[in-house]
């Protein structure tokens, strides 16, 4: 239940539309839900202007089933993130229409009409392997009602590619950027744009790159300004800040 | 030399106000000026709508000087962190009306009108000791030409003074939240505003705290969303940002 | 063994009720029984007032078998845990009532009435992908006989959640706080009760939380008093504390 | 003001012996007071059963005082810890009979009459060098009105010590445990009392002791049950989970 | 070829007994064999006075297998160690009477009858879970000719235990101490013996123990003398420094 | 296109043997190519020297097989590093002549004949479990048109081993060496060539290896001068670089 | 009290040389003497054949001279380690002929006269800035009445220099090997010495070697075999364990 | 001496304008001088090509003084690095014309005319705080006989002054690259020329910068080629391995 839902019932109330018994039913979980393992925050979208979004990891198919259950029962949008075959399967059985994203790992079931603002939201991404966590990324600012731009394999060993794609990233509000490896990218992104650069380090590489450690280091300590970090391999993370800023 | 002014000096070499002798020798130094120990990003501001700023920490009292001196000719204003006492007295000699902030280690000097926003950026910490950060961060917002609000010490081993002033954090387009010891207060905020929310994690703390790494863990795998981060004790940086978000 | 057996046992050998060959005998394995592999503590319940638990990662199903059979003759109450289904298939063979907890990775067998304290322990935890922890903290507490309180699902991205449940937290006599990622709900609980609190980092989360490293720095680092620390996933050593601390 | 401040304030205005208007003037910087750099946290004792103590790393000595003045006003005992010479010096002034540990720098300032259980608290050295963070804790310890058994230098490589002083540990309510280098006193411990332990590392030692980390890693790895840990070097927080614990 | 065989073998050609040419056919790989993806140090008994070993990481069956044919051609007794299966049955095929000793992972074939020094070695372990490293050093010990006394599950949380085994301990001309988790136990026995003690960190534990680090440091830190340590699960390399010793 | 075909072609056209509107075809995707996935680097020849090499790792078959249809189309040589027997398998159906260096983890199709220099690349490894990274190193190597003098298994624990080959090694003009465990023999070899030594840790070993950071730290932190480190197992860079060098 | 002045004193009583009340005052702080902040292992000598080693570092001036008066009053032999000039002079004020070994940051007192054993322990070098570690080594093998062979220098970026030394390294019984920056002599010694060698890693170095962690690291992981491994700069337990394996 | 020196020696005796006894005196100290508690290396311009330097770090004034007056006696160039003032002092007793370059840190005596290769070596840093790392690299490389191109202050958050540069980077045979923060201009760098970079993190930064540690991991995976990488702020190694590179 967002704000604008939260009004109209109380509308409704006000103008007789709703008996209060039933707006009192309506209410009874607010602000959450107890399902006995997890205690769903409904009370989320009116406090942070988004609902809940589902961390798959760690949860089994059956517990992310009922969260799903209830979420749509709420006539929310679903987002579900960190998710795997499994998961999607037992989740399917009960929505048809839910979507899996296989590289993003990621399960989106729309069910509110999207309201694109017009500004853009640039996902950049200094190599190939860097796609999943990107995919993630633009999955989770799509379903936040955002239009995105996808911007591939424009990393800094070969800087020209950048450059001729560079009108575009400037378009945009808000840019997420993503590298693994050393992470340079977001340093010379971050000092060709006058839009917040929100970086994300990636586990791509191997050896002294300890699962993203050298990615993460470089992007926090960067000598470009404008440029904050989320953890290693988020791109969930940075598209809902981005979709926060863009939504401004 | 801003978009703006860039566009006048063009316009009057269109209108013949300006001679093309003239006009090429104040270009001429653009898009950097280079005083042998250091290249001046002239072209920063245009490129990413911000000016240089100096950063002081490994550099000597006279290379400070020199850079500022020449800033100053460019009609900038001036930010310089990471700055001591002895930088300050350097700068001092050539520039009467240059503040030294003392906690936050800064030298700022004002040489155009601010032209602030309406909105407003929060500056938060969770404990007396993050001052010197939010300092920085707030003589960086306010040179930036923004307004700032300033809470001090609502850490969450006492979270209803957090609740106290919420309201006040809320109103805020953006929220800086500084804190060292365990980091948790960004995630607290982040899961009760709807505004993006730049986590600072500070140094302060000892033992396992690890001169602020325990904070920035933290502050990255936040369970919250809408929150990224920026380098320990990087009050500057989170500013930066900060202002960008809060003039989009 | 425990110290009212042994009185028992000797106040039978002054009055002459049990014979002193016999008394040998039942001390003869006393204070520990070599069985090879492993020397049990049969003195541990008479010095540190709880019988052996069974540690069982890195013993092999045959290992544990022998354990449990030569406790069980001793008429020990049985914790086993970090085991696996392959164990408990073999400890089964043995002891028909065994019980698995498998998202515990516990097995327990009862020998002993329960004689629980009036006080319970409360076992909080941050999100629902904490559950294994809190079930071997809950298991743990039930076989030392104590009453459980479990909370889940209460973290700080969702603060109200918490609020909800206090009271009965309050009435805990020590409260046990399980959290991955950030791990802050300990330092927000610390604050809010006057209760011991026993924090527990847990292996939950990704990226940056280097396994559970970034909770454990940030509860070790809490700016809230009255709060320790036991090893990362170590719901065991939880309860064992609070164990200790609820039967003062 | 604890609840029993409290309660007698609210009789009095129950049975018309205060004026409401001085109960509302009492009540007023409930539940905390803002001095601008700090929120000091009144409604602490009420909700932690113990009053704020202050941190003073970080801080001022004009901060430290000004935070002790308002204290006082309330009419709290006073903890200061982490604090030096010039801080104490610059308490004093205001309060004559401030005393200043110098090895476990803290400030205590008595104002209520001690209540000590009859239980006490034990705190156990390795060494001769951990003497500061031990006398930390014994400090804490007695200002928040518990009785303290000190036994020093009684570490593992000459078990013999410990030994003879057992039966003293085995006496006290619960044990705290200081030791640096590789931290194996707190295991030893573990294994022979029947009472919870709190293990405190500290950063005595050189090379790969890493300031601590050592001491800090072993005691969280401890193969002892009913230990739980506190940061390096914080004497003050197990003293202070002490207390709660032996005022249970 | 050990100094005695090269003795003799020089002798035979003073003495007429053997042809030049044969000699020098015999010495002709010394001193190192290469068989293209290995070069034999056969040179080493006589330099160090042990034969090449090999460690089986890393390499093929085959790799492995064409070391020891070539071993075995030179009358050296064979110890691989960090062997699996697979690679047993490889050398099996050209040696039926190699053994496979299991929990050790290694592969030893005697050829030389051992000549036993007088003294022992004493190889102890804190828990059950530690008996791997123990067998990889038993079976290393012996293969060098060593008589090896084995104490296990005398860790530090049941301290009698120690303390029951400490005459036959005491009894050893060196000790080997192997302990996971804190690894406190070879500063217990360290306090207690006359003889050197080489100790062993185990990666068993979890959580903070991180792979062995937790034990490592705190035997490297260990407030005992009369410790040197080796590296994590090295129970080879602890069994051929305390063979050099036992045997001086 | 390297700078000889782009010479070429810019003389046919001048010469009229070619169409512009040809030469712009050919010329059209410089600098890159764009597969959507990935920018293909065709202008890297012309700018580095080399030509754009496939990192598999983090691709899917059908991603590189892409690539190296492109390429092909180019005319280039192929190598694509980090690649498994499925992106084999894929790549083998466009192309029969590819190479699958197993050990090595590399592709290699030849495309213009080799252009070798007089002088040679040694590549040494300290032990034969280093020999996949030797084995990426040469591969590397010979497909930039280098010969390659391999030399194997001469560690410091045998250091006359490395003397014997010691003639040979002096005679390449760029010596890579290669190490696990401690990385030693990089010092070593550095004190006894006058050559720049690429050294390259490698991840052998097992416990405080930590997967190659203890021989990564060693090779950083050499007695020995002329020496220059790459990433842990990384064979291909120390080829690349070492291609430069004996290329100058 | 060593095992030999014991022995004398229990003949003297049976022997009625000595009074029963005398003895009993002799023996009475046997096992240890407690100072109020030390309690001094006066039975360690008796147990692990070593008296007790006074450590310096984090005691005060008052502190050490208080121990070494008494353990002057026991007729021991003192060192001292980890001491500072302000030590010295308190300690010289009660003992004219202390020595301080200002490098070595030792203090030694002689009260015994030497017994050396034939045999001698090398204390073996990597570089010059190595020469603190190795006086603390020789110090403290010296006043444990060792022969000393102190070689300096021979670090393997010049391995020739090592080489010139070998035929003395070779007839010491035990080799004390010091060495920091990558640590690497240890490994190349090993390998050409048929003794134990006792590595020492120092904090020479900068950068990477992370004040000896790269040193301690590559010791750990060292491919030769015959070494152990003693904390950072600890010069003082590798010489009390080479002692201890010297006089076997 | 170097080779030339020595084949001229040789010479001279061939032809008998030296007397056996004094050519015997010339070559006495090789292949080192033994200096007590140093060891001097005379024979490394021979194996390396280049002379002895002196680390000038954890030696005293006094040592380095010896060990320049032993070089100067054999009619080296001098190269001493990691000085301070206070050895410059006591060099200069007895060398007039040693130069002390302060902000390197370095001592030079040239002794040799230099012979320069007609190619350079590019020094490029990536901020002005570099400066004292670039110019120990620059300082190294002249005594070496190398000419120097210095390029300051070309970091990625302001790409365009580098390529400003390029051209005057690309002509150099090879390329120094120093920098701190996140360490990003070698992966740029890498990816615009055609010529070997070496790079060198320095530890300009703060918080999670680690002392270069970010720097560093940055440059060991940068996604460019042709990349190495020496020790943080190394920049003695990295021109030691230029000139190496810039006279093959």
């Amino acid at each position: 239940m967002n704000k604008k839902q939260l009004q109209e019932l109380l509308y409704s109330v006000r103008d007789g539309k709703l008996e209060i018994s039933d707006a009192i039913h309506a209410l009874s979980d607010l602000p959450f839900k107890d399902l006995g393992f997890a205690r769903i925050d409904n009370h989320r979208e009116i406090r942070t202007g988004y609902p809940e979004v589902i961390f798959g990891q760690g949860k089994t198919p059956a517990q992310v089933k009922k969260i799903v259950k209830f979420l749509l029962s709420r006539g929310n949008n679903i987002l579900a993130t960190r998710v795997n075959a499994d998961i999607f399967e037992e989740v399917n059985k009960i929505c048809e229409d839910a979507v899996f994203h296989e590289t993003a790992r990621c399960i989106t079931i729309r069910r509110r009409e999207p309201e694109y603002p017009e500004t853009t939201i640039a996902v950049v991404t200094a190599g190939t392997s860097d796609l999943p966590v990107a995919d993630e990324a633009a999955v989770t600012a799509e379903i936040l009602d955002n239009k995105v731009t996808k911007i591939v394999d424009v990393g800094v060993a070969g800087i020209h590619r950048l450059f001729d794609r560079l009108e575009e990233i400037r378009k945009a509000r808000v840019v997420i950027v993503i590298a693994g490896m050393e992470g340079a990218l977001p340093s010379v992104v971050g000092g060709l744009v006058d839009k917040p650069v929100i970086a994300v380090p990636t586990s791509v590489g191997y050896g002294a790159n300890f699962g993203g450690i050298s990615a993460l280091l470089g992007m926090l300590t960067s000598c470009a300004s404008g440029i904050s970090v989320v953890n290693i391999d988020n791109g969930f993370g940075a598209a809902y800040m981005a979709s926060m800023i863009n939504k401004l």
